[in-house]
């Protein structure tokens, strides 16, 4: 199917079936698609937490707007971005991008001297909010990539953020949580979204041409 | 082939063929997905301008980081958020919503009541902070429906909002612009990225398992 008929076979699903579960291998293309994911200047500013332990998702359903949703779901993926940029994270993402590419460390030396110097002049505060943007990205490859193997996903900002960066232990790790996504199979019976058409705005209301 | 295939195939392409330009039934194809991206609360608080006029793209270069990649490509989409939410906005959307799906207006009455409450008590910058998320959704969707085509795409903030903004009246639309996507095809001479092995962060350090 192309990405088309996926994204209009998929949506927010609503309700999941506890007794279904993703497979390891379906998970980890989920997670590949989300690895792939293009960043700004290619630092992949966030990391991806996996939670499949019922005990875990029980503690963080606290806040949470649809918490039944996240207790019947398979996995919980926790998109989490830095919480800051600094030079020692620059350089090793460059470092790394150039022993892979067997060039010589240092060679795109001006490019991130110029990142340093950019960051350096920004808060936390707006070093996270670009952080968090750069995870929607990856967020919608992974939901794209959950459609193509017919499971079903529930992208969510509705849950509380301290509760699950303290329950990860995340802000140890430097790392705060910006959405979740919830993995699963529908529970069609009590998916209230299942039979309803999908809506978006029309075409020539949401694409202006120039 | 597979979403993850393209994810593969795909760079973020440095040098672009001027003379090679996107066909229309591509375009829309790739806008299509961007229309289909799932947003908060399904308000899509943002709408996509689409340039292919040579003239407004000149204008577009002052203070982009990669003027020539702007000025070569086929088409830049500019991805441009809500300045913020209102009650009359979420009312149309959800006006929408159940016109569409044959249900009674207001049959939603009591979440958007929720909604307005909750943007009613923020500013407008958290507003935008928010709504400027939602649009890599989209971008990430029209990049993957870009590759699906092998057309080859650029995600790019390195460029000036206020120009863009000004150039194309953004701001009396209640629009801000977040990001760009340029589109086209490579020039294989040019692009220096072409030739070089994508790079991520190893998986086992890319997702933690809970």
């Amino acid at each position: 199917m192309s990405l088309l008929e996926n994204l209009q076979w998929r949506h927010a699903v609503k309700a999941y079936d506890p007794t279904k579960k993703v497979a390891k291998e379906d998970l980890n293309r989920i997670l590949e698609a989300a690895r792939l994911a293009p960043t700004s200047s290619g630092l992949q500013p966030f990391r991806i937490i996996s939670v499949e332990n019922q005990e875990l998702k029980e503690k963080m359903v606290a806040g949470a707007l649809n918490p039944e949703v996240m207790r019947d779901c398979s996995h919980v993926l926790v998109f989490a971005a830095w919480d800051s940029y600094s030079e020692e994270k620059i350089d090793k993402v460059y470092d790394y991008h150039t022993d892979v590419r067997e060039l010589p460390r240092g060679r795109f030396g001006s490019y991130t001297d110029q990142l340093k110097k950019m960051y350096g002049a920004q808060t936390a505060d707006q070093h996270f909010a670009h952080t968090a943007r750069q995870t929607y990205i990856a967020l919608a490859l992974a939901m794209a990539q959950a459609a193509e193997l017919k499971i079903d996903s529930t992208p969510a900002e509705g849950f509380s953020n301290e509760v699950v960066d303290e329950i990860l232990g995340l802000r140890e790790m430097g790392l705060k949580s910006v959405s979740l996504l919830y993995l699963g199979y529908r529970d069609e019976e009590r998916d209230w979204l299942s039979n309803m058409k999908k809506v978006r705005v029309p075409m020539e209301e949401f694409v202006i041409s120039q």
